[in-house]
Order: C-alpha cells, then structure tokens, then sequence
C-alpha cells in the first residue's frame, strides 16, 4: 500500500490501569505537519460514511477514540511523487493510532460500526475550502469494501464526479505538496 | 455556587443530523485562558476518581465526550478573589460543555458511570508540576455526593492533606491568578 506523500499513521499509546486508559493523542511537537488550530468532535452511526472531501489550504489530524473507521485516501496533488495514489487505512480505537492528511489528499471516513472521532484541523471552517467528489469515483482507487452501501449526508450524496472535482482544484490552485 | 476566578465554562453546540453529530471542542481564537500545547484522550469506568491535582504552572481545558464527569474545583490561590472556594459542576456528554481550569486551582474528576474525556494543557506534562491532596479534605470545600467511596489510583490514594499541599504549594510559589 502506497500512503500519499505527507500522510502520516502516528501510533498512539494508550496506558491501561485499574481505572481506565490515559492516551497522549497530540503534542505540538510532534512532527504531524498539522498546526492545530482547532478540534472537533464527530458520532457516526453505523453505516456512515463522510466524504469523499479534499481541501486546498487545511490540513486535518484524526484520531478514532470509540469503534472503527475505514480511511480512504486519494492524492490529487499533481506535483506529488505519489499522485493518484489511492488507499485504505483501518483506525480502531482498540489500538489508537492517529492519521495526518495534507491539503490536496482526499479523504472519506467510513465507520462499519458506531464511531467516534476527535480531529484537528490547521485552518478554521472555510466553506470555500470544501471541495469533494462522489465516495465511489472509481478514479479515485479507494479500495472501499466490496459490499459498501453507506448512508451519506444529502450534500455528500449530491457531490460532483472525480473529473469535476479535478477541475474545481485546477480553478482554486492546490498548494504544492509538501 | 461561585466558581474559582479564571475557570470558564464554555457551552459547546451539537449539530445533529441523520449521520449523528459533529461539535465544536476548541478553537485557539476562543477567550479560554488555555494554550493548548497537548491532548490527551481519557476513559473511566464508573465509580472511578482522578485527583485533587493542582498544577503550578500549566492550565486544562477539558470536556467529557461520552458518559458524565463531576468537576471538583477548589481555589488556593492565595491572591485569588475566590481563595478558598469550593464547588463541584457536572459535565454531561448530552449536553456538551468544557471547562478551562487555570493553574492553582485544585481539581478532582468523579465519573458516576463510564466516561470518556478530552483535554488540552497548556504546558507538556511534567512530574515536578503534578501535586495534590486527598480528594475528601474537607478544606477544599468540594460538595462530592454523600455516597461517594470512589476508586482511586495508588499515588491519588496517598496523596497528602491539603494543609500538607498548602505548604508545598508555597515552596513552590503558585503564579497570580490570572
């Protein structure tokens, strides 16, 4: 498998006790290539999937504290070394690991069963930075599960083709990747 | 109830839909007193309690992202408007909030049922910042429920009276509030 230029799996520890875990999910420090600006908080039921959205300028850092989630990735970038790259990466809070997406790679969120996660995000919610394209867009080679039939939001469900979204990018310029 | 001077409570808003929910947990433009410079991921089993703590320097922003905290806050800050006051505030995953606890005042964190939490701290975790009392001193004024025989770690069971951590505080001399 193929991780797009820039992703990064961080694996996280989670220290068990009598009482519970503890789990350091983020440090400044840490060499992510994402500058926190702001975290959210996501439930999904089971059978949700969210995307396929890429961004211009922000950068995303997601962690899955409670079930499962199924990341699909796609580089868009065409300066990348791993351009249209496609991939799938299984996060499970039994075993946390966190994923870094730059600008420029596409992603959607699967959760086969009841989830949630926590994500940060490098830029604040700009709706001008919210491009995304059809879940299934065989160009973008997602290995999703065979047997897929998510429920998607009206807005994911009406996004345009691969080949649309491609030229929303070119017009609004993608950052080289980095 | 007064809350110690510094701590804010922040209401947080659930945006639901047919996918479930997404909320806002922090944004570094929000006026929380905490530059959040770490996260860390909690989960409790019921009955269990992590504290009293008080840090010399760092801050926390928390929230509970799943189940019920009830926050115990005790001011001894010598130089505080609130020196002295005790209180206890419950968090509910249902209706999300998060608190922002400056440094000085002392806090314990009492889960009546499962409860996952987030938090961020302003500094990254040192030992020599992490002091602390028995959680039922009756000095720090916290109101914890009559039936409560929590769960508490080994180091939380031996930590000393709070006339004990009174002094060490002022060894290590506790910033102005701020």
């Amino acid at each position: 498998m193929t991780l797009p230029a820039g992703v990064r799996l961080v694996e996280l520890t989670a220290h068990h006790d009598d009482r519970g875990t503890f789990t350091e999910l983020f440090r400044a420090t840490w060499d992510t290539g994402v500058e926190a600006v702001q975290w959210n908080l996501v439930h999904s039921r089971p059978g949700v999937l969210r995307g396929v959205h890429v961004h211009v300028r922000h950068d995303d850092y997601l962690t899955v504290v409670r079930g499962r989630a199924i990341v699909g990735l796609a580089d868009l970038r065409d300066d990348s070394p791993t351009a249209g790259a496609g991939c799938a990466v299984t996060l499970d809070a039994d075993s946390p690991a966190a994923i870094a997406i730059p600008h420029g790679v596409a992603h959607g969120f699967l959760f086969p069963e009841a989830a949630t996660h926590v994500y940060a995000v490098s830029h604040f919610w700009d709706p001008a930075d919210e491009l995304g394209c059809r879940w299934d867009d065989p160009g973008l080679r997602i290995p999703w599960p065979a047997e897929a039939r998510p429920q998607l939001s009206p807005r994911d469900a009406a996004l345009p083709s691969l080949a649309e979204l491609r030229e929303q990018l070119a017009r609004a310029a993608v950052p080289a990747a980095g």
